[in-house]
């Protein structure tokens, strides 16, 4: 076994074996043949478990550690996660069956999303899960749903922070459609009074991709700051806050891991304080792409290798359909590449420098653009790191009509 | 019936009656209510037929006009295409079943695409469809079938365009991984000879999504005048040479649609050359958006009204995972807006700035970032225009779960 990977390499999460990655204990090629078919994603179950105990080990131990499904729904990953996690959030009636279906309480489940329908609602409602209302219609909805399913809704109100931040790569508060601004909580509260529904809470979001760890206490600070200032309004004692999280991965060159250990030390005052405020409420945080983000590779393999005007392209059975955000189209304003290693290469020292491009018929179908790889061959295996999170879901699956990769949890 | 749109208003293609997009001679309200849910996209037939009508108007009659499947390959809309067009383009092995089940000849299919696999070779090969080679690998693992087969593949020979183009939007020549670079063509020759088989022909494609007429017509001459280079290789009269197309559509203010008129007149003198020195080739002009994206739109109701911190939203229940391009996350390097109206207040002259979002729990969920539109309310629908290619299959339909829309052709 070789642990000690080249410095310039950050996805030392995989160890590496007689020349192949090794993922949830199997060698890459093995693990390819027992799949099946190329392209796949594949999940670790250890480095799942691992990211939990990290949190578990660096964060007051109040804290209750929640799992946003979007970041990852698939239903194996989500089995592994409900068992080890204190709650899941979903955004979908779809995302909603799946989470009752890990067997998750579903007290420990909420919902929230800016355009919940009036069936989504319902069946919320009759499930028993917190909605994290978003709006004035949004809860009058859920209060007539209750009604006619003779179900008192559980609801928490999502608030619209209104605290400038500067350096988080993706915003979620101020000019946002999340939430309803700190101004109409009144107004919402008194809806849930007339409707005799306590308020059970509130959840204050303020961006992901966060890697700063500072900036993670400040959002946490003005985050309680804005949820004392609301729990004032409210005559029953609050059940449960939600801080977000929004904790990032590391993707590109210069990108550093959030520092755990700062946030934690912080967090303690904060959380010590919290309970004397707000002594009955359980205090969350949601977490989507850090749980996960780092435990997924996508593979795919070379099936040609070409040169056009001098420039060296390995062609691959994969590529944007299946991994959008590697292709540089999910939100990114530049493109930079993912990091990508030939999984049955990894103690080559040579490089030379290829672009990974998919079987579409588009110029946008880039893995890797110009990247120093181990000289690859046909029938290699393509690794594409930090593919568990934002993946398979947040990919164009049909376009150009070819068959679906397969997920595996391993 | 009023056909007088505003002059800022581009999307005169869909008449307006009684505050109403008519949408295949159906009222927007109507049709959503025969679909029976939102959002859903909508094709109409006839847009798609005046538009192949006006290239056999504005084009030499001795071209043939062929539609990439890959832009829109909803089954309905490609039966409706295959009878109107000369052939098809596919780019996937599914694709291919989609193009046979229309009916169309397998001679009047072809196949492109970088990264074809051993299997997809051997079924295009089994249906006798044309294979647009793109490197010695892919060439030679056809021949390779071919003889397991003991059928003949058919065969032509995709070449990377040497020529600079300034000007396009979407380059697919030059250092891309398209094709095969014009140097390696007699390799390619001598393979194909070797196995005896005739070459079909040449394949030259330089970029999509173009509205300067000029500039068609340079890549027209400058792919003509490559392909004579490499004709005079060929022992034997091409069968059929493709000469891309590349028509792009208007989307944003200030695009201006491509003058079809101009590229008529020049292309008559450089078809009746192509017709002395290849008389026996069919010259073919692909065309995938420009067929089928005007008579799109994407069709979304309003299920929340809100403001925050000043800005109006409309939270509706379809967004980027049912229309990525119109996310601005399909290819565009700067967000701009699609048009964008309310489908059931087209007369309405008075305009409010909002902000169109989807239901996804992300940011990056907008359809339309502060757009002047009709003052809309819950119920009310919204139409995303241009949207009849590189839609639905272009978006990641299972980011967070939600119902994948309908399709209609009317």
């Amino acid at each position: 076994m070789n642990d000690a990977l080249p410095v310039h390499w950050p996805m030392s999460q995989f160890p590496v074996d007689n020349n192949e990655l090794i993922v949830g204990g199997i060698p890459l090629g093995q693990l390819a043949r027992r799949v099946g078919s190329t392209p796949f994603y594949a999940y670790d179950r250890r480095l799942i478990s691992e990211r939990v105990a990290l949190l578990r080990q660096c964060l007051p131990e109040e804290i209750f550690i929640h799992y946003a499904i979007k970041a990852n729904p698939m239903p194996a990953l989500l089995g592994h996660l409900a068992r080890q996690v204190n709650g899941l959030d979903v955004s979908s009636l779809k995302e909603m069956t799946l989470a009752l279906d890990t067997g998750m309480l579903p007290g420990n489940i909420s919902f929230s999303g800016p355009g919940k329908s009036e069936k989504e609602l319902s069946c919320a409602i009759a499930a028993g899960i917190i909605i994290n209302v978003e709006s004035e219609r949004e809860l009058q909805t859920a209060i007539t749903a209750g009604l006619t399913l003779q179900v008192k809704p559980k609801i928490a109100i999502r608030v619209n922070p209104d605290f400038e931040l500067k350096g988080l790569k993706i915003k979620m508060g101020g000019a946002a459609a999340f939430g309803v601004d700190p101004e109409r909580v009144p107004q919402l509260l008194t809806q849930l009074e007339n409707a005799g529904i306590e308020c059970e809470g509130f959840h204050v979001f303020s961006g992901s991709q966060n890697l700063n760890a500072d900036l993670a206490i400040e959002i946490f600070r003005n985050s309680f700051a804005l949820i004392y200032r609301l729990a004032s309004l409210v005559k029953t004692p609050l059940k449960s806050i939600k801080i977000g999280g929004g904790f990032g991965i590391p993707y590109f060159p210069g990108d550093k891991p959030l520092d755990l250990s700062v946030i934690g030390q912080h967090l303690r005052p904060i959380l010590a304080e919290a309970k004397t405020h707000l002594p009955q409420a359980k205090i969350i945080m949601e977490l989507g792409r850090y749980l996960v983000g780092e435990s997924g590779i996508y593979v795919c393999r070379v099936i040609d290798r070409k040169v056009n005007r001098g420039q060296t392209f390995l062609v691959t059975d994969g590529g944007m359909h299946h991994h959008l955000a590697a292709s540089g189209n999910f939100g990114q304003l530049l493109r930079k590449n993912y990091p990508v290693a030939v999984g049955n290469r990894m103690e080559e020292a040579r490089t030379e420098q290829v672009s990974v491009v998919g079987p579409l018929c588009t110029s946008l179908d880039v893995l890797a653009d110009k990247i120093p790889i181990a000289p690859a061959q046909i029938g290699d295996l393509i690794v594409v790191f930090q593919s568990g999170a934002y993946g398979l879901t947040a990919s164009p699956i049909n376009f150009l009509s070819h068959p679906h990769p397969v997920e595996v949890l391993v």
